[in-house]
């Protein structure tokens, strides 16, 4: 059976474990905790990361920047990157931004901070880095009111794996009750129809160890 | 025409333009200082970042990694992402390899805290980054050494993305003469064969004010 490696607090992880649900592709998950170095995941990919997805015949692809295009590319019923050159160039824009520039701002300063530091060993939060990375997501949240005013969904009128991107590391900080969604009515509106997805459901249902999420977390009408 | 912003020594700029000229696309090359936060620039991507692409019809594609896809998408010619989803998984995972670990725990130890944080007046180098720099770039040329053992070329038989992805890297610490070559003669080798390639020869040729390059970087027969 087709094996999807992740680590459910991650961002990546999670894009791709909503990717495969909207396009029903069965998959078992196997939980990894990278910072463990296991074994078999360093086997599997010498980078020691998640997500790495083993297909049936044994095909390994490494990260979800990868994973994402492959599914794309051999499974294209339900096909979530965009019809053309133009729509696919502007869903992948927009992974990018959530995957790299949103990570870099926000989900380091928050969940590697609050949570990830001390997993890794790491010592304790930096405050400063807590303080930028609430700071920053304000600027992101702006960005999503700001393209669903113009645009039914992130990056044009279909459901695309840049909503998916978003919504992933929205989660992570959504979980950490660390986004001000009152002020951003816009961007919660979005973020309520993602939720509302079948495919996301089992990603509210995760919990980790010792932590609790907010009561709004997995509510669909929060 | 078709216009490529980029910034000379970031090397996903660089893996750009050693692209375009492998599929023998023109372009006309525009210089951008992205701390200099350029109001064009920022219009064409609100992330004032390089690369970006603006084509003859006016669509705008943004990010290394969009760019590159874009490219293999509408110029089919002279592919370089392989020819099979398992060839392109391959490749792809390599692009990100060097892409963001190596920039990540390579490049900006070295060219951020060399060259950059002058540049974008973010104060002295830190000495701790640059050792930290110099000691992780052995990992990625033995990596580079056990691929090239067991491939023709990083990502398998054919010239890729993933060799152009990891010499536009890999030139921008040679222009800083940090990679000890000698200690590396398969990684070197396989370096040699990149760098005489006819795409590769523009990168060669740049230089930076106020800098210059140790006399093997822009030698074949270094």
């Amino acid at each position: 059976m087709r094996a999807l490696h992740h680590f459910s607090l991650q961002p990546q992880s999670r894009r791709i474990r909503i990717q495969l649900r909207e396009k029903k592709i069965d998959v078992d998950l196997v939980a990894e905790r990278p910072w463990e170095r296991r074994e078999e995941l360093l086997r599997l990919n010498p980078a020691g990361e998640t997500p790495v997805l083993v297909e049936d015949g044994g095909l390994t692809v490494v990260g979800a920047q990868v994973i994402g295009e492959y599914l794309e590319e051999v499974y294209p019923e339900s096909p979530l990157l965009g019809g053309d050159a133009r729509a696919r160039a502007e869903t992948r824009r927009l992974v990018a931004w959530f995957d790299d520039k949103f990570e870099r701002e926000v989900t380091r300063n928050l969940l590697h901070e609050k949570m990830l530091r001390r997993l890794y060993g790491q010592g304790g939060p930096d405050s400063g880095a807590i303080r930028a990375g609430k700071a920053n997501i304000r600027i992101h949240l702006d960005y999503i009111a700001w393209l669903t005013e113009r645009r039914n969904w992130l990056a044009g009128a279909q459901f695309s794996l840049a909503d998916i991107a978003a919504a992933a590391q929205l989660s992570v900080i959504d979980y950490m009750g660390d986004v001000d969604w009152e002020s951003f009515p816009e961007a919660k509106h979005w973020y309520a129809r993602v939720k509302s997805r079948p495919s996301f459901r089992p990603i509210l249902a995760d919990t980790w160890p010792g932590t609790q999420p907010p009561p709004h977390y997995a509510d669909l009408d929060f």
